[in-house]
């Protein structure tokens, strides 16, 4: 009979940022319990997805165990940590924990989908707990770029575990619980036996700055601007709504929120009530009738998103508002590494619509949500964990972070996406390597990032594709020429003929010269007449194009 | 009759950061005679340009006044600025001057291409010119990260102007000629007529620093790594890879290039004499042999290209030579945005063979080679012209930068790529608007922007590509069945019966119910295959793919 074990295993999340879902488990060996925490999706890019509308993590691995889950528990409302919710709800068939704001979120997630609501259980924070199996699971409020972001206390029979969340440590948020220290302190006296603590900006040398901070910064611009304000930024970042709403307000501007996330985000936060006295808003036909310098426009897409309000309005008139001359583009949010092509690209636009555009340079009119690194080495110094695991990081955001655990003594593992730790003992031990990954939603279906699709697709994108019809006859001869047709190739090559006839002349000879045994062999046929498209095309134009080869037999 | 005039014309690198290419012309209008300054290029990416292998400038207008043009002059050797030298030069035939490296580096090229390198005249700098046409050309040295980097100084019967090319104030540039404030201050003395300014760091609000302050940091990092040191840098930044070199050597360590730029630069600078002292380099099986402390790799691919040797070294042994724990990588660099998806996959993949990477953040170990905004305001006090042109730079950097001018007192136009600028009165004027854009090198021929090419691939990426095939009999019905092929598509869908089953079941449907008049319209039986395709597909897998129809009509 085998011992009870306490494992950690990151299914997205470690090795990454984005895409974050965690499981614990308590019991004997491939029997243990688990809960998982959080659920979130990653976003597509050009580069690696063209054409994927939403990431998720490979649970495959989590299904089979179905029976085995006690309960789900969502950390914040941020899309990387509950935005599978709707997608894997019914695939894992849990309950579901979250505090009011995160909840209200996921609720309308899984509406969404069509999912019963009442799944989503609203939790208080700490000291109250959730058991779940041989878990008993606190939420633990801490600091984020967005309302009741909290970490999990959970208590197992080997000891407490304490997992952050993202965080950052600030005790003037502008809006939701400052961080109580002491609290996080009496929390950890006993001992924790793992802090599982957010890397995101461990490579940030310089303390993080208080979301207040920034309130003086963005009153003045509010104020000095002579046009329209524009200012973009999270939907979900609620304090920064309040503090550009209070700003804009103490101005003389009156709001106007453009956006479905901005206003459904809004919505959520006054539901629940934690935001009760944001200014009244104006809508988009009402704010045409207001003086263009006692107007503010809080808009979507500050990560430059190609159908976001902010890209429409440095297109041209939306919804009837139209930025000009004398304007200012407020960009409050840094710009996520791989979005700065289209942030840019916005930037360009509104200065040729001569608005002027104020981004974070100099961290004026941003701060980040996470801790950064003396941040990160206060928590630890407050948690003293016996483990420190590092997640919500690239590899070499973990490696750093093991790296700064260790030198203060403590134990430290990197452990990325599918590996799973055992807790148990004094010292972390990697106990298995689970198949994990990540999946596709492509319009509508889920496919595996390894099926081939998306790779095919960017082989077209950078080949281009050429379709070959073939007719067969009853006497086993071809019937007429071979037809190309080529899509995404340039029309002409080397020849200076049309490369399409150059293709075709090519495979008529090879046809013409072509045995009996070679025209009877359909995978011989498609080989050949793909192997000579691509010789052609790399002698015309420089490229071998994807090839699909269609023969039709008659007879 | 018309009075001469004299005229500026950026066919390239005035609203974006690359690909310059600049005229001016003096003369009656439609009759100017022409020098071109500069033939860069720019590069791809997969989100507007997957599949292509090189942008340049559409020179249609140039080329129609082929006979018209007196010369070409380079500035440096950047890609920038001399990479379509080998594509273009052909097609406009003039003479083209550059100093001894410039010219070293654009007659590899020609070559490359088959073209004469004795085209090519190696230039002496200022006080001596260049005569061509109505134009006195001289080349004024200037810092920059690349050596011999050069301003022109342009007269004609309209004034001076000056050209700054790509610049930086750097009195210690460690390899070739400090800025010599004297010298531009003589220059400009009797007045400018119009200064063409870089603008790249028109945002950096600190003056820049000097090439020379980075040797200390880096001697230290040499000196103090305890395993093999690996750095990467562009290998056009001689001065750089001697501070590098420099560094190594002091700190006992040999040198291997590795790449063939880095190779390639380094030749060229021997050649013309301008790299004298550099020390010695290993090849890579000698440095196979040498311990990993007494080592230093010079490599190429600082932007994280994919094929260069940083991506190389990061997935493994590489020429016999492989990174591991203890090692050192230094990004003696600073990633283009765009590129920060490439360099963070790499820098993730020496994080999981545990390797450090060290890169710009804290700016020790780069400096950039562009002129800040105070150095800026520092060349429009030197230079006093009457009118700033803004270039190098896209519409943002190209208009903060006229606003800088005019608060200083300057006449300042923001003139972007086609914009044709009289600059013989008082003020600039417009005159013209030149269709102008880009040229793709796709594989081996050029294209059009605008062709549609790269648009279809861009759609097959995102949409993927259904092949339809239909047979029509000598009666005009269908034979058989019509076929499907799909590439890039989910294998199944909604009904969980294959896609390509439920598309071929749509189509038969369709062909069954078809009247005569649509199966003998070659257009509306094609439109209406593609529309069932597309519709079906939308309702099966959510997206709307590309089709290509075929039909074959027997008899």
């Amino acid at each position: 009979m085998s011992h009870d074990r306490l494992i950690y295993l990151p299914l997205g999340g470690a090795g990454e940022i984005g895409m974050n879902a965690y499981v614990y488990g308590f019991g004997p060996p491939e029997r243990e319990r688990l809960i998982v925490v959080d659920l979130g999706v990653t976003f597509p890019d050009m580069d690696g997805t063209p054409g994927v509308d939403l990431i998720l993590p490979d649970i495959a691995w989590l299904e089979e165990r179905r029976d085995r889950i006690e309960a789900i528990f969502i950390t914040h409302a941020h899309e990387d940590h509950v935005g599978a919710i709707g997608h894997y709800w019914e695939r894992l068939g849990a309950p579901v924990h979250a505090r009011a704001f995160t909840a209200n979120i996921a609720r309308r997630k899984l509406e969404e989908h069509g999912l019963p609501p009442k799944v989503v259980t609203t939790a208080s924070i700490w000291p109250e707990t959730i058991k779940a199996g041989p878990f008993t699971v606190g939420f633990l409020p801490v600091s984020h770029s967005i309302p009741e972001s909290s970490a999990l206390v959970i208590d197992s029979p080997e000891g407490r575990l304490i997992h952050t969340g993202d965080f950052k440590i600030d005790t003037t948020p502008v809006l939701g619980d400052p961080f109580d220290r002491a609290l996080w302190e009496g929390v950890a006296k006993d001992g924790v036996k793992a802090l599982v603590c957010d890397s995101t900006n461990v490579f940030s040398p310089l303390p993080g700055r208080s979301e207040a901070t920034l309130a003086p910064e963005v009153e003045t611009l509010m104020r000095e601007a002579t046009g329209m304000v524009v200012a973009t930024t999270f939907a979900s970042n609620v304090a920064r709504l309040k503090t550009l709403a209070y700003a804009a307000s103490k101005a003389g501007r009156s709001i106007c929120l453009l956006g479905r996330a901005m206003r459904r985000m809004v919505e959520a936060a006054v539901e629940v009530g934690i935001l009760t006295d944001f200014p009244p808003t104006v809508s988009p036909e009402d704010a045409q009738t207001i003086p263009r310098d006692h107007l503010l426009l809080l808009v979507t897409g500050s990560q430059g998103e190609r159908r976001a309000a902010s890209a429409q309005l440095a297109q041209g008139p939306y919804l009837g508002l139209r930025l000009k001359e004398g304007d200012t583009f407020l960009f409050s949010s840094k710009t996520i590494p791989g979005n700065e092509r289209g942030v840019i690209r916005i930037m360009n636009q509104l200065s040729e619509l001569g608005v002027d555009v104020v981004d974070d340079a100099g961290g004026r009119y941003h701060v980040s949500g996470h801790a950064n690194r003396p941040d990160l080495e206060t928590m630890h110094a407050i948690v003293q964990p016996q483990i420190l695991i590092p997640m919500h990081g690239e590899h070499r955001h973990l490696r750093e972070h093991v790296k700064i655990a260790q030198s203060k003594g403590m134990a430290g593992v990197v452990a990325v996406n599918g590996m799973m730790i055992d807790l148990s003992g004094n010292a972390p031990r990697v106990v298995d390597y689970v198949e994990t990954g990540r999946t596709y939603l492509d319009g509508t279906v889920q496919i595996g990032a390894l099926d081939g699709v998306v790779r095919d697709r960017i082989r077209m994108a950078l080949n281009g594709h050429v379709t070959v019809t073939l007719i067969i006859d009853e006497n086993d001869e071809p019937l007429g020429d071979p037809w190309c047709e080529v899509m995404g190739l340039p029309v002409t090559g080397r020849s200076d003929a049309a490369l399409v006839d150059v293709l075709e002349e090519d495979l008529s000879q090879f046809l013409n010269r072509a045995d009996d045994k070679t025209l009877l062999d359909e995978t011989k046929l498609e080989k050949e007449l793909k192997r000579i498209v691509r010789q052609t095309a790399q002698a015309e134009i420089g490229k071998k194009p994807e090839v699909t080869v269609v023969v039709s037999r008659l007879g």
